[in-house]
């Protein structure tokens, strides 16, 4: 009775396993799509799409459900705060379930790692993954290739820098493996306690992360590192955050990126969140064409 | 002011006070809609239905809103862990201001038991119970009912053996209702603290219990049973559990049914939910149609 | 970066700082969708309209998706309670990212007072305030001079008498506001301890209060109080509840209104609840036109 699996073609399970011409073709379609004067289409009519959220997230899930919209599905949410995995059920059975019900592809968020690919040769419904432990979140780094080819005409040669908790970060890995395989050369910044020595990138000083054509700074969880070399807001503002100082430094034509939510005058001073320099609400912008064109290749 | 109520068949509140004519027209329309090409249709178009959960279920929420949205229904979810529910509004009060705010139609699931009744003596839109505490939940009834007709052709003459909890269980007597008045037979088996002495059938012993055409498993929730006689999951797997072994002794023909969530081990072998003989998804499948079939017989 | 802002005749924020023809324009407006023999229109078709609430409400939300959904809107929901804001983000940039993601119009309802016209002058899509602290709740008050001007033919002259706790009341001051600018006359009713001396009203005993054209109660949150005069809600309602003894005492052509949801039997007994005097859940009926008439106005 198990299913036998879908082609990952339209699965989108993270940027790792994609190939560099199956990341652009979904950057052209995202560009379509931003192109188009009308907001709303019939695309998907007729088609439902399950937004499964086993971790919660105001943007992500708002933003696909805007781009679900705008395609014409139905959409159906699912948070796991307020379902029946509090009486214990498994989230291989919640997926099945609503597979059984007809659903025709499902965004998931989960937490736990090495889940998800087991759920996609089981399930025979596309399925997109939203966050998926400190694995991958494919479509938050495709929302940020778009940004930086957007704003530089290429991705092609640009240095990227990611400033943060590279540990557990599944932003840095996707934009890691995605950037990379675009042609960008990306480099690392972290305390060494949030490092990830088994990404091959390399780690850089904060002065050297600054030179760089993109800063993209990353979310920090002080309450994760209790242990760490690093114990307070204000130490990490000052070693690692971008200040306004460090700002003031960027090459002319640089950007500041953010997958946010942002913690202002941590990771980022407050004055920079809508700094001439940032496109952080531009990339919540972007994220709905791109999740327009992932939703669509997921029911082509 | 208050409502005079509406006349009972277009409530939908359990299966002990429908007919069996009821019953068949309900699941013969149900086989309409699942062998209708398109999935969403015009039907209930302009007509707001709202799904009033007082009490959680992913499942069975999500089910109705696929089968509202393939009607074309405007759809409303409201579930009491984020509602005033909260600073004590009554259920009442709760359903009347929906009513007030033009509901066509209210699918409602609760705990308290007995509040259904007078709820829709006093509402003036058709109610669907959901779910009321562990006196029915007919939609369940009638996917199993539906279920059973499509594998074996009819329902009259089988032999159904609910095993489990059957104190606690809404499932167990939307079943017996609906099974007797279709010309099934029912039988229990449950350890004697899980037995409702008031229903009119038969106890038998597990092995007794394996002879049957349909063997439908219900879910344990051994934390309500904490001076009962079986005090851990494996003592009650041991004793009432479809394990791999029972599973082995069922006749060819025989079906495994379970309204899920599952405890995988507990009551069903983890091997056996999607074991050939296993309709338990296919019950979820078979959900939305009767549905679909329930909520238009509310509008019709 | 940040937004210049909009006009303030296309947010919504209070009656405070509308003039009487923009309410009176909403009302008529109102009465145009009452009076409409089709459910849904495809008047803001297209357009997407966020409900965005940082405090729990069902009634207010709902009304707010009725409304929203009859203009043919396509809507999403958000409330605190599963969103990021527990991951400490701020309500600006919350709101902001909604904006960025393309919505047309938000709906919002949130604790802290005083942060509503910020946002407003930094957001650039309208924002209609769906309660806002202690400070506002101009829907509620504008449906229920709807409800009274519905009445009465007309609000000019009318006595309101608003009793309860004025002083935590966003409902007593929207009204105060709303009424005084059509020309009708508002006094309170409070235990010392409930009083808000800054507005512009004269405070009466409970036997002159019911003299009035309209007898508005409102919800008392004994819990707020524990160092107040009155202690029990026994004690509240003997002083200042509508007990049935006070509403035979209501001149024949009063009403009786309540913004909901009702505390039965402390501030009104239940049995005025659905009185033939009551407007409790006409209220709420009428809620959902003067909804479509200030979303309709938002996106004009």
């Amino acid at each position: 009775m198990t299913g036998t699996g879908i082609g990952l073609d339209r699965h989108l399970l993270g940027l790792k396993d994609i190939s560099d011409s199956e990341i652009v073709s979904i950057l052209d379609r995202a560009a379509y799509w931003e192109q188009q004067p009308e907001k709303v289409h019939r695309t998907l009519a007729g088609n439902f799409v399950a937004n499964m959220f086993f971790e919660n997230s105001t943007r992500t899930r708002f933003s696909f459900e805007v781009a679900e919209k705008r395609l014409g599905a139905e959409v159906l949410n699912f948070t796991a705060a307020v379902s029946s995995v509090q009486k214990g059920e498994s989230i291989y059975d919640t997926v099945r379930t609503l597979e059984s019900m007809g659903i025709d592809a499902g965004v998931i968020r989960l937490k736990p790692i090495g889940v998800l690919p087991e759920l996609a040769a089981k399930i025979r419904v596309p399925l997109i993954n939203a966050g998926d432990g400190n694995n991958e979140h494919p479509t938050q780094a495709l929302l940020d290739l778009y940004t930086m080819r957007k704003h530089f005409g290429s991705v092609r040669g640009l240095t990227v820098s990611i400033i943060g908790d590279i540990l557990h970060s599944r932003v840095a890995r996707s934009n890691l493996w995605g950037l990379t395989k675009l042609g960008a050369k990306v480099q690392f910044c972290a305390p060494p306690n949030m490092r990830a020595p088994e990404l091959d990138a390399p780690y850089v000083s904060i002065d050297e992360a600054l030179k760089a054509d993109v800063v993209m700074m990353l979310r920090v969880q002080l309450e994760r590192h209790t242990t760490g070399l690093i114990s307070s807001a204000e130490e990490y503002r000052a070693q690692y955050g971008l200040t306004e100082e460090r700002a003031a430094k960027l090459a002319p034509h640089a950007i500041i990126m953010h997958p946010a939510p942002v913690n202002r005058n941590v990771e980022i001073d407050d004055a920079l969140v809508e700094h001439e320099k940032s496109r952080i609400f531009t990339q919540m912008a972007n994220g709905v064409p791109i999740r327009m064109a992932v939703v669509e290749r997921a029911l082509r």
